[in-house]
């Protein structure tokens, strides 16, 4: 183990934390409030960083194992200096609450145990969001975007933080391409914010839920979430980006290099498009009686997407909806947003592959003499990627059921707990049951929201960091 | 595909069937009820075997296709038809009712619809029971035991119709072998109905029991099933037993050949082992504030007994009790019990295998050169074996996420629809919600009814022959 490498990098982390704790201070300072809290968390952290960036490594020899424990701890230990700020304040009194809600935030879960948002400060209220739209698109990528560092070293970074199975051709292994995608990702969250202004929504609100939306987070600035403005335009807008967010940003990539067909002709966009039509069309079905057709229709698209994208703002009650309404958004939240964007959750490409998977072994099983292939986007989908895509299905059911039975000693149904865990784990916000779109998961005892924590990083980081970072095996010499 | 074949294998088993009927009209007879109920549906059976033995099939040719559409067009033909009896006495006068009821006890799943139990006849009551017994250990292996027919052949519906993914060196590939499993099957349930017998049950319902046990089936004569009986006795008798019945049979056929030592060594056996002990004493610990440690204990072992061997005979209303017990019982559905018993769900081994790829995943993860295999009994499962037990854990997880959608259009709660396509899935009986132990499939729709049926052929079959039966592909020439 690389031990000063580690130290290094997470050195540098602490740095780029301590530049970002800035804003909100600024915010407080804009809005006349006290910002002792991000004077001295902002100190800490820079303090930190300074110390940690001393470590000049030895050797420069890096591996898959440096790279998952780097993202693990880099994610573990953001949370824990970036929860300070509420606690300092008195926003949320609680220092596990804090946790709870800053983990939310940079794994963009958009779960809260806030219940009072009035006593929020404006500058804690852009903290909360902020870490959403930090959370989206990585810390490290960041990192590597402004640092020197060689290729195949910052591979093994990318591969642990970046999500989805098809880390293929177009992840930011220059510096350039991770430019690119920053830029991207700041040019929708600006577009988004002037077409919420458009919507009459102050600049405020605007701004932090375009920060929300674009790392499909789901924290609002107010209780009702979305409902609250009241406004169909806003509705339809921050649905429309959820889903763009929700897109895989190679994507988008290429889009800006001009290759607009190579763009569109991906297969996991299909599967996604026909996946959030399905879902909606179903959904209006079973609540147009409620609402009436066009209404149904909007509430409708507005849930899937804030579903399947893993975002989880609210404008409806879910939970009062029909029973199968209800079942084809746990469905979405299985299923999650497209590999590379900033949703979580399996993944559309994983899903598709996985359905592929079971459709081939049946055809198999019919003609055992056809030999035919996984494809995706025409081109055979290798062994080794389907193995992995099965085993991590199988790693992600493992948890969701093992994390289910921990919370189950709270003492909620089993709805309630089944559904708060597929929530953290996907990275989504609200379930069902008593943490649905009104609920709060302030509801679960400490050890709960530590476990739940712990669920949304091992969901946002794909599984290995985490485990890897809490394994035995990775600290034995 | 080999229709004239199909048929005359079909037709053996329409024969069989007819030679059973004969002991529910018996009984009849016995207890001075009238029975033309079961002269009628013997007949039928009886006609139908004699015209479809006729066809001589010209080919002997026979693939692994055929072996499924025999095993799922065989088990549906039983349903069926062993449905008819309980419709023409008028116990059960829905024919949905009646089939629902019958695939659950063929499939021994022990789901009942059944409301009124004094409506029952005596003959109709050991029908139902004895239909447990007859699918427990498979209607074909019969088939293959009493009827010449070559080695080959018989694997094909061996395959199909034994559960687990250890179909290996001691399946019954011979009549031989057959007639000595068969022969242990019976004697293990006359032992349990002597055993019952002096716990002062009377010889209907003690052989009936035993029958519903046998087959890990988990229908009662009685509305309270076990807990009618309010006896300690009789309750431990029959939790030891519905556990023996969830070993697999393997064992015993070693331990009938006098080889203990290698009969003892199996590490399906000590995973079961462990996860009884560990379950039961969780579940104590939840209810021991309930009931008291001892009476704790004794509930909590007859009812992890009762779910992880798939019976689902009934004492006390879980449903009741703390919600982690009530999560340990679903981990316990998913789980089922060993491979090549008459009991259903993923099956010990293959969730041994799960469990081992997902450690073994994690280690390579932190060390990629290591290079370790799986192993199960000390020798390493080929890679088609663990790829065989991926698959089915994915088709098992994507039917039960589907079914319940379907299902979830009833409009019960999700807990409710969830655990009953998990408990109609692993063939177990009752689930949680309103189909707890003290609830009733009744509440389900006919369409529902009809769904959870296919879930409990698919479970109980092992997810191909079912889906071969229903693909196109199959009956494209």
């Amino acid at each position: 183990m690389n031990i000063r490498m580690i130290c290094r990098v997470l050195g540098l982390i602490f740095l780029i934390l301590a530049g970002l704790l800035l804003l909100p201070l600024l915010t407080g300072l804009l809005y006349g409030e006290k910002v002792y809290n991000y004077l001295f968390t902002a100190a800490l952290s820079g303090a930190l960083g300074f110390i940690l960036t001393r470590f000049k490594p030895r050797q420069s020899s890096f591996f898959a194992r440096e790279g998952f424990v780097i993202v693990g701890l880099g994610w573990l230990l953001l949370s824990l200096i970036g929860a300070l700020p509420f606690v300092l304040s008195g926003s949320i009194p609680s220092y596990i609450d804090a946790l709870f809600e800053t983990v939310s935030g940079f794994t963009t879960t958009g779960a809260s145990i806030l219940t009072d948002f009035d006593a929020v400060s404006r500058a804690d209220m852009f903290w909360r969001l902020f870490t959403h739209w930090i959370g989206g698109m990585g810390v490290l990528v960041f990192v590597m975007a402004v640092l020197p560092m060689s290729g195949e070293h910052s591979m093994h970074i990318m591969r642990a933080e970046v999500p989805g199975p098809t880390v293929g051709k177009l992840v930011p292994r220059t510096r350039r391409t991770a430019f690119i995608l920053y830029l991207i990702y700041i040019g929708m969250t600006l577009a988004q914010t002037l077409l919420l202004l458009l919507g009459g929504m102050d600049f405020y609100d605007a701004l932090l839920h375009s920060f929300a939306t674009a790392g499909t987070g789901g924290f609002s600035t107010r209780a009702a979430s979305i409902g609250s403005f009241n406004s169909p335009y806003i509705e339809m807008v921050i649905a429309v980006f959820m889903l763009l967010f929700g897109v895989n940003f190679n994507l988008y990539f290429l889009l800006f290099l001009g290759r607009v067909r190579d763009a569109l002709k991906s297969e996991e966009l299909r599967w996604y498009g026909c996946i959030v039509a399905g879902a909606t069309l179903l959904i209006t079905l079973g609540i147009t009686g409620r609402y009436g057709f066009l209404t149904a229709l909007r509430h409708a698209f507005f849930n899937v997407a804030t579903i399947i994208s893993t975002t989880g703002f609210g404008t409806e009650d879910f939970v009062l909806w029909p029973e199968f309404c209800k079942w084809v958004l746990v469905l979405l939240m299985f299923t999650g947003a497209c590999a590379g964007s900033t949703g979580g959750g399996l993944k559309v490409s994983r899903v598709a592959i996985l359905c592929k998977t079971a459709l081939l072994e049946l055809r198999q099983t019919v003609r055992p003499r056809t030999v035919t292939r996984i494809q995706l986007d025409g081109r055979r989908v290798d062994d080794r990627t389907v193995r992995a895509v099965h085993v991590f299905f199988l790693f992600y059911m493992l948890l969701l059921l093992l994390f289910t039975l921990l919370i189950s000693f709270d003492g909620y149904d089993i709805a309630t707990s089944f559904t708060a865990v597929l929530s953290c784990l996907s990275n989504i916000g609200p379930g069902m049951g008593l943490v649905g779109p009104t609920g709060s998961f302030s509801i679960f005892s400490d050890g709960s929201k530590l476990l739940l924590s712990l669920a949304m990083l091992i969901g946002r980081l794909e599984i290995y960091p985490v485990l890897v970072l809490f394994s035995v095996r990775t600290w034995k010499s």
